[in-house]
């Protein structure tokens, strides 16, 4: 799945650049839909990050993460697509994004990714 | 016990296999038999992966863990045999598997298998 | 779905029918199939009874519970069937069957049964 | 807001109609749309019911409420508009329906509707 | 302490008066200030009513609830406030208001108030 | 199962006859044995009573648990029987006894008697 | 045990006496002597009543509680104790006092008073 | 935003400076304002730290944090600057501020910050 | 006090002996009596290992954990013992036992032990 | 503050000195008086240590945190003092002391002390 370069994601500059520091979303209401069946999939996405030059603002993380709403993706390819697109907006020290999905067919799942720079 | 090769566990290509990321699944709907008495057992499977090139397809791990339903097995074979099918079918980086087994004679049974790629 | 009537519970007089007192089990142990998918159901049976002459068996409890192993019914059935056969191999004073299924489709389940002697 | 008669609401018959019993749903993947802004809002919705003739059948009962996706509705109006629409697809002895939302401006929102058979 | 008329508390009609039902609010983020010394005292305030004819808009009980952080105000009495200003504005069937106030001297205070429509 | 009379339960006077009041007591450290195989079962005893005359001195509680220590008894049976000699004791106003037993065969068991004085 | 008259309790007029209300105190901070070994005993105190024509200051709450530091007495008592004095201070509408004592022996113990105005 | 100097922390000689000990806050009574709406933010601040030659005085970190309630601030900003202030008051050996904010637009944020003395 | 050399730990092979994997057990129902007072403890007892090429067989820790029924001991010295004896009967790769004890004086007591093969 | 050189701690013979092994207590019923104002101060006292020769006895240890009930002293200077009379009284190998205070001013302490052995 090609990654869509930024989607919105509108940044500020960090106010500590000097430190490192984490800042960590939590967001419970996540909806996309399954590529296969067409049927609604609902997760929390949680991410951590070290903020370099650039933090993401809230509102834009908040319509970025509702852009999935009508989207088909899998749970491993839109966990790893979030990942990639904040790498892309913030070039972080570190990321690090889990999707929480909700049962299907009787088994929970949870993709954790992370990344950091190089 | 010998390890049935594959057990029809379905695979499909790591969407993202440039960068080491997990995959957790929680299994609560696990029974097998006493392989002595003939009685059921119930556990919640727990598994977590850092894919390779393969990851393990949603419905054939539901299925291949109903698989169990009517074998005899002990809880330390059967949690080490999920996992060697695992790896037998993902050739996973990492793989950890959880048997958490309910209470017999009073007395709570986890087991906890990890493998790692040579 | 007819009753089958007994069921193999087997009962011991109650100790102290002189006085209304309430046994409660819980039972979180219990599978059954769909009558539509053949596939598994699991849920954690409650049952809370008043005694008049008889109380029922615990090892025979967890024998009549384990026999729907391999039998298909509805969630709403099969929690009426379990009150009717206590009702039946009990007579008790009063009976309370809950059934509490497993998330089916995003859906978590609760059937809740009361049985009171005429 | 009109109610939609039923919304494909399919339903069977009750296997013990002879007897008061309760059948209770969790949901927690339910979404759709505030009517003021388009944002979407998130909800958990809990419905137990005392059936007369009829049950709603599960799979029905996910895709209805999955139908309020892309519709724009107060907290209030789509939690009576739930329970009006079981009301005349079960006409069931009792209904409770709960709408319990998540936060919006720092408040939290639950709403409780209940109908009782005339 | 006198009670503000309303306090630019919004309504909306009712959607469904026909019926008795309740709509709860939860709101973590109260704070006013100590009468006695100045000090800040923080709560959560919690809401439930059966509207008649007038419900709360959502956006406007958030703005009331802030307009206490420059005021003082006792427990007992800013609870009591709530109310007759929600009793006023909403004439509601039934109301319900606590105060759910954070340690002061090693002691938690809750008030709690009801008001029923004669 | 006779009724050992009293079993050493040591009592004082009522501070407070005027008035009626509760005092509850929960013991998770009893024991007895399983009259069948002689195997330990374990319990956590709950005793809430409204006192008349006399009330129960802790210490002989305590030593009055410890006495079923070696003793074979079944879960119903012992349940009573702590309630018949505590009524025997104290001829309290209100006595309620919960034995709480661990997990058996897959299945837990409570027992909970009342008594109110004619 | 003789009830000290009023031993401090301040009180201010019930800003609302014309509305039957709650409030509610919490004190996990109380100790006093065992009257028997001279050992410390602690507890949680929890108070709700309510008001008629004065309200109990909540500093004053606050030493009274204290005050017992070095006093010797039995849970039963005490525990009306602080409810006598509170009725003497207070003459509430209705009156609960809970002492949940730490556990003692093996065994926690919890006392709870209710008054209620004539 | 230009860190205030010191702000009031008062501080008193570390009783113990010849052994590394952590010593931890947690203060959820803090508030500030949006810089962007004005509108009140709440958080629980948590701090942790391993005094050097001075403590922080308790009295004087509540004053301190109780002086940012008419104060705009961001999140991140407000965090590093509690850490700078703390850190120029008392340099301490180690340093860990956490800002733990409500939820804004259905999401959580929580800011982490360290400081280690060089 | 000596340890007894293996008091009855029945094993079998172990299944995989060519991978570490943990094996862990939670037993709740633990009690010996005090060898200063005659009086009974409580303990749950937890235990972790790594099997070599023996593992022990549940039953017979069962009849293992209840031998101390009637036995005087400490808790340091229990607990110690317990993983004497394990390591006789299994020679494991790693073993963890806890022996956590039920509150006696007021204070709650845990006694951790660890063993790592030379 | 001087440190008291022992304060009646009483020591037995660590049963198993050749192993590391760790003992933890939880000790809830803590308190002492402010230095300041002469209030009550309410800590839990958690402990853990490694023996080296010594083990505290249970019961002196309970004596001797009951001996700071009417002693004033700072949080961060009681928790350190515990550690230092610990240390002398046992030589341990390792010990770790927290004092877990209750919230004054709005805010919660926890102070943390760590001693190794040379």
């Amino acid at each position: 799945m090609p990654t869509v370069p930024n989607r919105e994601l509108q940044t500020f500059p960090n106010p500590n650049p000097e430190r490192d520091y984490e800042i960590a979303f939590e967001a419970p209401e996540f909806t996309c839909l399954c590529p296969m069946t067409g049927q609604p999939d609902f997760a929390t996405i949680r991410i951590r990050y070290v903020p370099d030059a650039k933090c993401v603002e809230l509102k834009s993380l908040k319509l970025y993460l509702w852009s999935y709403r009508d989207e088909g993706t899998f749970h491993e390819a839109v966990t790893n697509r979030i990942a990639n697109d904040l790498v892309a907006a913030l070039e972080p020290r570190y990321l690090y994004v889990e999707g929480d999905f909700f049962v299907r067919g009787g088994i929970k799942t949870v993709v954790k990714v992370e990344h950091r720079k190089a």
